[in-house]
């Protein structure tokens, strides 16, 4: 967990994951680093109830999303630097885990070149806390070898190599994948996966508004749609999901709501 | 995280990931749960000090591995199922994640099929505590497009598709690997991996007595028998890796350890 780093300073950074939004799924560690924090660094994925456990910090919005201006994060590297030079605690706080699509590297990166001690505390990873509200198994050993966690968005926009993705006999979890669920879709059809392999999307995934969209490859774009799901949700993808789609698709129909389990 | 299915009992299951081993990685849902409990079951992997969070409750052990005879996992099912059906509150508390090589699939199947309510409680994984330790993003988008976990074990013995993995560009994060590090050598530079690409290997992630030994696909099979790594151990192949590998070695080297420099 630690990566200290010889240091001319006193301050110190602890970047940390927040988890995916349920303030209960912060780990203890996290807890404790925010109640001690002199600054508290933020992205618009954690929660505001969070905060309530730092009311002794100076808390600084760092977001990346939403329709305020995005924070460039060269940006938030120099506010890193400057605020542990100056001899505070500081605590990046990140959604979900530093290191699973965090851009933890570039942050770790100028905290070295700036000699500033750091740690890196993990957290739940969002596609771990959909696999807990889809009550799925995601390397079940009879479907697959392992789990791939992967986004939509390539770096700077580059395409998603999803045919490769769809040969690996691996269950796919996909961050910031609803805006291309067709390139997606398409893609590992082209791949080669089974047009009937099981999609199941979580929205909010860890809150009280989450929701969960159970469909096909073949059917998923259409009842993405139709559901009208929403940023930010995980999508996985897999054959280790087929009693729980076929379970899930069964208490939708039984509950009279029909949208989802006619997608299924 | 909740998944409740209707009930004719009173008591209740919870499928609590505990983590990579620190105590203070469990999730503070994990915590108040064990506090909570009635009935603890746990895994060898998980520590004893994270007993102490539960000593009103009955605690069994149910690990799969080490000196003693495992616990069949038939067994484990019909003890889940037993104690809720009691009207205990049990937590089954499981290494890392849930659903990531924790077999949490069949034990929903039995909770299922004998109609307990139960919920799963996401933990963090130890391939995300190992990428904490390294420092390193595992999805570094200048490098990889998103990354795997894979075991080095596949169901019921059968080899892992590591060419496939190869030619993915993902970062892998191997579970279970250390006793098979060879033949993964050898898949990974038969599947096109680069012979250069880093590997750093984490043994006891987030315990007291971590360690990590830094090597490359080429090397890494030597490597860790020259360290005498063992299990439990998380392997991380990946050119995300690089800067991390590079500055490793670096301290290894300004350390007088040349044990782990020599392999880098």
């Amino acid at each position: 967990m630690t990566k200290k780093t010889s240091s001319q300073t006193s301050g110190e950074v602890f970047l940390v994951g927040a988890g995916p939004g349920d303030p209960e799924l912060l780990t203890v560690k996290a807890a404790r680093l925010l109640g001690e924090a002199d600054v508290v660094l933020i992205d618009d994925l954690v929660g505001s109830a969070i905060l309530s456990l730092c009311p002794q910090a100076r808390v600084i919005h760092v977001g990346k999303r939403g329709g305020c201006k995005s924070t460039p994060q060269a940006f938030i590297e120099k506010l890193l630097v400057r605020e542990a030079s100056a001899g505070h605690k500081v605590v990046r706080l990140k959604g979900g885990d530093p290191s699973v699509f965090g851009r933890a590297g570039e942050e770790i990166a100028a905290l070295d070149a700036a000699n500033i001690t750091y740690e890196i505390v993990p957290g739940v990873s969002s596609g771990l806390a959909a696999a807990a509200t889809i009550g799925a198994s995601l390397t079940h050993r009879d479907f697959a070898q392992g789990v791939a966690f992967v986004t939509a968005h390539g770096a700077d926009g580059a395409a998603v190599d999803w045919r490769a993705l769809a040969s690996a006999a691996l269950t796919l979890v996909v961050y910031m994948g609803v805006s291309r669920a067709g390139e997606m879709q398409k893609s590992l059809l082209e791949g080669g996966m089974s047009a009937v392999t099981p999609v199941i999307a979580v929205e909010n995934v860890s809150r009280p508004d989450a929701r969960t969209v159970v469909a096909t490859v073949a059917t998923m774009q259409q009842a993405f749609a139709r559901s009208a799901l929403k940023s930010p949700a995980i999508i996985v993808v897999g054959e280790a999901l087929r009693d729980r789609a076929a379970k899930l698709a069964a208490d939708v129909y039984s509950q009279g709501n029909f949208a989802n389990s006619r997608s299924a």
